[in-house]
């Protein structure tokens, strides 16, 4: 990700097959390249079999008359003459030290030597990255090398294949490269007057914005060396001579022309968004100018590739720079970027279907998606159907349509069509269900509003959870009758907060309960607005400021307003009773719903975000048997009268699908394991809650003084800071985070982005709260360097 | 599309490469099918090279012990040994009636075999049809086998590759497959020692859910005939014995248990769909049963494969059938279903970001997008930004607060906090801009509510467009103050409607502007709402039933409220008008969009629906700078607070430049051409409108007793029916249709689904409008057999 040099083009160089002519016609850009720049790099990362037919030393055999100009060099290498995993294992065998190098270390060192190039490179110099076989031939690990390179990101240039069959591979091969989003340069191959594949692929990839040339085949391979030698030789240069047409330095001309409108792209891009770009949540007004736009190249993983915005007249720096993707964009990563098995899954739906009909319809992704969510998923235990939309706002929209309705036909014959306008929503200070203005209204008037904004209902204040100075604390605000001021409850750990069955009979619960039931009462008795349905965020009230609402007080209210206790029903009771599971949903904060936990179901409950591994839009709705009920009729205006055009669409549900098979997974991964058992009871016994971030480091940072709060679950850390103590502690959460903004620059040891480059940090923040999200499956280096930046973020702004 | 049947099994066999063992493992395959079942079909559909040589001779030769239970074919033999498309090419060389098989002809004469052995072939029987050299070898018409095999959706056998270089083919062959969509029921190569590929690709494929088996290579072939022929025959007895362990048989029984459970599968879709799925806009309540239910199996171009609906017991019966996506699936189909340059584009993306957080971020698919929208695109002239989000009611939402926001920021000392709340939008009876709640209370109340809509606002009755008995009329309502009764204005052409600015000067236009005028005037006297934005769908209010509006009276609605006549300016006049161009924006009724036509520009415009092409979900909402500049300020909480989480996702936006990219190249193509030629003016001149449908067709049909009234723009056809007449004519759309679903079993003569068979049509019926809606780019062939199949069932009507 960090190889993108304005004095140096790199490129990788990939083949259709095995025997394609890869490192002929390598060599022959590394000769023309030479003849154009100052400095030319070959890299071989892998090479098989004898050290005299090795394509490094065919490079060097071949570049001898040019005067040290070219570099050329092999990283790993092995004798047998077979594909590099195998290769790679067989040494193991021979000899336990010789351990098979992960993709890690194998990526990181061609990352390294290209950044070693890069310092010692005059401008302009060119990089070639020869990759071995096909591309998909596996490499060291075993991943296949289209996967292998992928975090690298190198610009491409394919050798295709000239053969009888050279057609089908080459396309496959492009193909299997843009699956993994590669830029594709040049596909390169040689003339062949019988297959003739370069007249057929000359247009196809014209048609696709694919540059191709043709070069003349190499004589035939001589069997005495010198002969072959001066024949080989005279091939190269002739195919790098002006007399006929300098083949391959055409190509070297195009290459260079491509990676200049690359660079000149990235840096004419901020500009150009700025004029064109309304963005959402963003005063445009507080935009300084360019540098506030992050330019995002590619993203992998866990990580952004980003331009870099940097002071330095260092013409040799690296243009591009990973970045911790620390929001999770906007809370929808799930697997990390680009993960192959979701683009494949959006592919093969495309493919099969595009996107098809769905009213009275029906396909297997979205069935199969349906079905996996009401009966084995957030819905198993209550819920009975599945209605999909596009975003966890319009999910909402028609939870709060299948809520009132249920409500109104219940209650018909009381309520007059205006006081079914004004229906009221129960819920919670801090609530927030998306961006319409529907879903708004079901939140308090507040600073996502628009002019429309009615905000229909009423809203408690709930006790929240959280640690300082390593203590689990309940804050219960003072408007509960029974605390006449806000205070702290201090509780044994994170488990017994959680084990809210267990708590069911404390006085803390009794508490809750006469608070809502007094809070219900007066509302009625001062004609409030009448309440049609309760609707939470269980657990955490994420766009609100991550607040960790205790769960105790949600089940309460739950029971409270049911009038009974118990998990489901054949029929709702009192209100209908929404969960907006679109943030905390499907193990983003380390359970599948929150149903369990909190030991209630729902009636309706929506999921999106993770649901599509954070790939492509997709909600889902679901209700149970009594309110799909309510709409059942034979009049048609009174089915529920809502869609959208792309409704389950197909791509969607199946990228959905592997979503879920993916986590499931990673439900018997060694790292989730590891996580729960960090989080496990004293007694060792397992906690019903946990998290992929460390304990201690939790509980160390709960003990700084610029710590307000800290509270941690799953993939979330949440860290509010203090605000009003002025001095040399941050005013903000956007102030402190600057600190660690800057590690990304002073600590390069701490780095554990592909390619072992130093990375920056990027992060959204809620006012004083500093929130960070990982995907499920972010590596625990990463999370424990993620832990270690900030540590010294917050270290650095209270000294 | 119809090649699944129940009695017989049918794979198409592709190779990861040329010379990987397919003809061998296919005749393995058919000789252990052969022990199985019943017939065993082997079709070659083109074969190049010697006779001898020929695969189906191959085929023949070692099955002749087989009793003639086994049917070798080939369909186009080619004596050259070169790929098809050359062998095709050399051939019509020689001899101009060696005219290429096109595409359409080469699918059909598979496809027509495939229907003559399943109604010849015995329960069980197998069948596999074998393709030539690799996935992406060219067929005869240049076309990649894995896109021209496509519209037949036949289950797969890839037949991987075992040499040096193997993996990488094997995948990538695998990947374009899937690409398309195809089922990959097994991989089956050829074991090697030395290379050991299958080693490495069972788990490789296991852990994707694709059996892969491994068999042993075949002899090397002798130079005695008598003596191969002895030795290969020995080698396929070998394979197919119970005593080694019936290599080739036990992947046959996997085809058989893959064919089956797909067969069980599809039939238990209906009722599993009944039990768990709730569909948009639908009332359950009148869903009958499982025959309600339409089986979407796949798609492709404008045809779903959709499951019979047979009361038949034939047990040879094809079960899938072609189905015309007639309402273009809601409206969102562009390019026709599994476009694969839509999936490469999706894919594309996919790998080289996932999705990326946006809000200050930007990333080339949606930076390139915003550009070509704003600046070069439906935005030309008049916008300056490009917000994006996730559908057309997301995209009116926002450009609802957009206009409210610019309002009451002009209007703001004027207006109370309750009055902002209760800002009226004006517009017209029949609007619908989507169904989230803000969206809805745009509209009057209406059928699309729900318990919490409450219609903001006032709504003009439009006068509208059609074409009865030949003649193209204006119906204007009664409630226009000049007229007082509903009456019909004839206008000479449809060019003569849509030349809005010629008509500018005429009695109607003033008589709009009364009305107008007045109809404000009386409002505001009797205390109505206070407006605060225009809100039109331009040229036809789609979900209201189809009601081509007249563009004249829109023109001079926008005139009058922002007191001028211009077609931009830099400030927004009056209020701002918005512009709903979801429906009929990017070409779908023949302009880009509506403003051309009406000779102004809107403030803000809103487009989702064809802008990917129907793919997933992505809506944009245009807005002027002075809109823009309404939300600028210092202050946070003052900026557009609106997005969603996949905002600007890059699979969307990437997918969209596709789209607009393959449009403009509809733009030149010989079918838009030809269709503008057909509308075009008296004079020959250009008129200003179009249709994919035919003139004399459209005028035709307008003329019959039970069609009250008809209309076509671009793509959209719609047929009013006559519901008030009862007796032979139907009381609705729906009952009038209903003759059109029977055409196809009556009228198979008509067909053009991919594959020549016979093919029904699924429509959208809104109250007494049917309408169809064709991709942009719908061959013609397909839109004349429509017009037949229409007329058909609109003269059966009337018998």
């Amino acid at each position: 990700m960090t190889s993108l040099f304005r004095h140096l083009r790199v490129h990788q160089v990939f083949g259709a097959n095995t025997d394609v002519g890869k490192t002929i016609l390598t060599t022959a850009l590394v000769r023309a390249s030479a003849k154009r720049g100052k400095d030319v790099f070959y890299l071989k990362p892998v090479s098989t079999g004898a050290l005299e037919d090795a394509d490094d030393h065919h490079v060097k055999r071949y570049t001898n008359d040019l005067l040290g100009k070219v570099h050329p060099e092999c990283l790993f290498r092995y004798d047998e003459p077979v594909s590099p995993h195998l290769a790679a294992k067989m040494k193991e065998g021979e000899d336990a030290d010789n351990s098979i190098p992960t993709d890690e270390t194998f990526i990181t060192s061609i990352s390294d030597r290209i950044r070693y190039y890069a310092k010692k490179a005059s401008d302009p110099s060119h990089m070639y990255v020869e990759t071995a076989g096909g591309v998909h031939s596996p490499t060291l690990s075993g991943t296949t090398q289209a996967d292998a390179y992928r975090p690298l990101f190198l610009p491409t240039v394919l050798i295709g294949d000239s053969k009888l069959g050279g057609i089908s591979t080459t396309i496959s091969a492009y193909e299997a490269l843009l699956l993994r989003g590669y830029i594709i340069d040049a596909v390169l191959l040689f003339q062949d007057e019988y297959y003739r594949n370069g007249e057929y692929l000359k247009p196809y990839f014209e048609e696709r914005g694919t540059f191709l040339a043709t070069v003349r085949p190499p004589p035939p391979r001589l069997s005495n060396p010198t002969e072959n030698f001066i024949s080989t030789e005279g091939y190269y240069k002739t195919i790098t001579s002006a007399e006929v047409g300098d083949e391959a330095g055409l190509v070297v001309d195009h290459l260079d022309v491509r990676h200049k409108s690359r660079v000149d792209e990235l840096e004419s891009m901020p500009r150009r968004t700025l004029d064109t770009v309304w963005w959402p949540f963003v005063q445009h007004g507080q935009v300084k100018g360019e540098k506030d736009v992050t330019v995002i190249d590619s993203a992998y993983g866990d990580f952004f590739s980003v331009t870099k915005k940097s002071e330095s007249t260092d013409t040799k720096r690296a243009l591009l720079e990973p970045q911790f993707d620390g929001s999770a964009s906007w809370w929808t990563q799930t697997v990390g970027h680009a993960h192959p098995s979701l683009t494949l899954a959006a592919a093969r739906a495309s493919g099969r279907y595009g996107h098809v009909m769905f009213p009275q319809a029906t396909h297997l992704p979205a069935l199969n998606l349906a079905e996996r969510l009401v009966k084995d998923g957030p819905g198993k235990g209550w819920a009975s159907r599945a209605f999909f939309s596009d975003d966890g706002s319009t999910g909402m929209e028609v939870a709060l349509k299948m809520a009132l309705r249920a409500f109104a036909l219940r209650h018909g014959s009381n309520l007059g069509a205006n006081e079914k306008k004004s229906l009221g929503i129960l819920g919670l200070k801090g609530s927030y269900h998306g961006d319409t203005i529907g879903a708004m209204d079901a939140c308090e008037e507040g600073v996502y509003t628009c002019e429309w904004h009615n905000a229909k209902g009423y809203w408690l204040e709930p006790p929240t959870v959280g640690i300082k100075d390593g203590q689990i604390a309940i804050t219960v605000p003072g408007s509960l009758a029974s605390f006449p001021s806000s205070q702290t409850v201090n509780a044994e750990s994170l488990a017994w907060v959680y084990d809210v069955e267990n708590r069911l009979h404390t006085p803390l619960a009794r508490a809750y309960a006469l608070y809502i039931t007094r809070s219900l009462e007066a509302l009625a008795a001062r004609g409030g607005p009448k309440l049609a349905a309760l609707v939470l965020e269980p657990l955490i009230m994420g766009a609100g400021g991550m607040l960790f609402v205790d769960p105790l007080f949600q089940r309460v209210l739950v029971d409270t307003v049911r009038g009974r206790r118990s998990g489901s029903s054949a029929q709702w009771s009192g209100m209908p009773v929404i969960f907006d599971e679109v943030f905390v949903g499907l193990n983003r904060v380390g359970v599948e719903s929150a149903g369990t936990l909190l030991g209630v179901y729902p009636d309706i409950s929506v999921n999106a975000k993770v649901l599509t591994g954070g790939l492509v839009p997709l909600a889902v709705t679901l209700a149970s048997k009594s309110i799909f009920e309510a709409f059942l009729s034979e009049n048609k205006a009174e089915a529920l009268l809502h869609g959208h055009s792309y409704t389950a669409h197909a791509v969607g549900c199946e990228v959905a699908n592997e979503t879920l098979r993916l986590i499931d997974r990673l439900q018997l991964s060694d790292e989730w394991i590891a996580a729960k058992a960090s989080w496990a009871k004293p007694d060792g016994s397992e906690s019903p809650v946990w998290s992929l971030w460390d304990p201690e480091f939790v509980r160390a940072i709960s003990r700084l003084e610029q710590v307000k709060e800290v509270m941690t679950l799953g993939s979330v850390l949440a860290i509010k800071v203090q605000d009003n103590t002025g001095g040399y502690v941050s005013q903000s959460a956007q102030e402190t985070l600057k600190a660690l903004k800057a590690c990304s620059s002073t600590h390069g040891d701490l780095s554990a982005a592909p390619g072992g480059a130093p990375f920056s940090v990027h992060y959204r923040t809620l006012g004083d709260v500093a929130y960070f999200m990982t995907s499920l499956n972010t590596s625990p280096t990463v999370i424990r360097s993620i832990e270690d930046r900030v540590w010294t973020a917050l270290s650095s702004t209270s000294q």
